[in-house]
């Protein structure tokens, strides 16, 4: 998408046609700057600060990182002990490692002196094929804007929860593609944006994009989702997932189930865009099955933000004595779910649903 | 409530017997800090300033706040300057008026030479009645969290929205008095403490006051709480109210209405702890009758806290291009509350059960 009038992906190569370019995104919203990578390190250092994050980047980022390792060891101990090491970065990332099992499927299979030129070409693929399912994601959605807008005539207004962006993946993003794709197609919009406490991805971060990109949007407290939907002020939700069961439960940023439940309440269709990769089958009763990462007390306990003299700085937010906890995901049961946006079209949260987008696991 | 082991309420006269000492509750959690105030103006500005804050509170302050005046000029013409500089101070604040108008009614009455004593006596009863009916909620409540107890045989999980404890009164609090009255009698019990952004009160004063009076409790940020309720984390939800209709909606801080709709979906009682007074009987439907106040958007952009080195600083986390909203409170219908409960006992939150314990109006 844009920044100021100037198309990015969040990963490309530079010039060069080899080192790796990306955004440095534990700078925003506070400053826009970019990182070269030239080695393995960098990669590894640059996925493990969080420095690019979202599931789908992550995956083209070790992707690429797998490059780097190989242009200055292609042997086969080189490539093994590349995998592992980037494999460690973030130990639960399950498209990081899928990247890597693609990437290393390919490499395996060739000499040593192929894998520079082979790397790259997979890496490639890996970038583009996210650009393009999330373009089609971004399809999929808009029309569902476009039906809003022209059922009442009236600018919509479209709540979303955490960063689903373009951000977290190549480009496009997941819930924010319909947002991005109905905007450049002219529909009216605009976006509330919880501000997604306690890491803030809303308001740094989908603010972020939707600033730089034009799009009218307006940030708001995790609390105030409830409210808005109370007072008509909210056509739909959409939100990304991280991951889903067979029956369409999806587990997404904590707080989205809250959201999900307001939907209900006051009538206001409530979307999970994603990809069809993210569906585990094994999976059934979402609320059990799903483990939930609980992440440092520390970010709850503090928040780090711009001073008026324009630096960064963390601040304390509770009394010295006070524990913090932090469930980092929720799930939201598929009862909650109006319909899920994939690349293959939109259907309802349910088995039937998610098997009518994939013909080819019916058949099996 | 304790501080320390040290008793303490919000608001006291200090051993010369005429200047008040208030707890700064801007400095809270981060340092604290008594005041003296000794003029009108110190009252007016602390009140305005929210050194203290929270209904009740603010009417006890502003009563003693037309003693210090007074006490330096006793005319008909200066008590009137008086109530009116006071009444400004926060326009909407109805425990404010209240407290003024009670106060005007017994000084107008008395000869100038009577009235600065009259004053502090009427100002001692205007806080020792708030003390008196918190610790009758307190009771009320505190039964409540008993059985549960009794039920389970484990610890008593509270999940507890902004903060109604004692620094929003003059002591005991209301939401968190049958916290308090509980803990004190000995029943095992934690409470989940929501930070509740944009203001944080729960991060900063309700985790300050569980923290000082030895309650045990962890601070979660605003989106956990459903979460917490899904895998039977929450025995009970506890709130206050800042003001209810004749059928039991509550408006209460925002984002009370998601932790009602949480509660529901996961059968966890949810109460609203007020008094009686906070009822209007002239509104009906709270969700369209209640007029929601709309705060300044940088309590949403920036926020406040303590650095390493012990000092308080702003920081914004939010883009420099990025508008925010900030509705400061909601409404929740009383369909998703279990019961009130208040200086009079417990009661189903529709007119029927409000009126059971009101018999003087179902009287009228």
């Amino acid at each position: 998408m844009n920044i100021d009038g100037r198309h990015y992906r969040t990963i490309w190569l530079a010039e060069d046609g080899w080192s790796v370019m990306v955004i440095d995104q534990t700078r925003l919203p506070h400053a826009f700057a970019l990182q070269r990578w030239t080695t393995l390190q960098d990669a590894a250092d640059g996925i493990a600060h969080m420095v690019v994050r979202g599931a789908p980047l992550i995956g083209a980022a070790a992707a690429y990182g797998l490059c780097l390792a190989l242009r200055a060891d292609a042997t086969d101990a080189a490539l093994e002990r590349a995998v592992e090491t980037l494999a460690a970065t973030r130990p639960t990332a399950f498209n990081l490692r899928w990247a890597l099992a693609r990437m290393a499927d390919v490499l395996r299979r060739k000499p040593s002196s192929e894998r520079v030129a082979a790397a790259y070409a997979t890496a490639g693929q890996i970038a583009d094929e996210d650009v393009e399912q999330c373009r089609r994601i971004g399809q999929h959605g808009a029309a569902l804007i476009r039906d809003a807008h022209r059922r009442t005539g009236k600018p919509v207004n479209i709540l979303t929860h955490c960063n689903a962006g373009w951000l977290a993946t190549v480009d496009w993003g997941t819930a924010l593609a319909p947002v991005f794709t109905a905007h450049d197609e002219g529909v009216p919009l605009h976006v509330w944006v919880d501000e997604t406490r306690p890491r803030n991805q809303g308001a740094a971060l989908t603010a972020f994009e939707l600033n730089a990109h034009g799009v009218l949007h307006t940030v708001i407290s995790d609390n105030a989702g409830g409210h808005l939907m109370q007072h008509g002020q909210v056509d739909l939700c959409i939100v990304g997932s991280d991951r889903a069961t067979a029956h369409g439960d999806v587990a997404n940023k904590i707080g989205t189930y809250l959201r999900a439940l307001a939907a209900r309440d006051n009538g206001v269709p409530f979307y999970a865009a994603r990809p069809l990769s993210t569906i585990d089958w094994t999976l059934h009763d979402g609320v059990k099955d799903i483990p939930i990462e609980e992440r440092s007390a520390r970010e709850v306990t503090h928040v780090t933000g711009r001073t008026e003299a324009g630096e960064i700085a963390t601040v304390a937010l509770t009394p010295p004595g006070s524990p913090a906890a932090n469930p980092a995901f929720d799930v939201t049961p598929a009862r909650l779910v109006t319909a899920i946006i994939t690349e293959r079209g939109v259907a309802p949260a349910s088995h039937e649903g998610l098997l009518s987008l994939y013909p080819e696991r019916a058949a099996a």
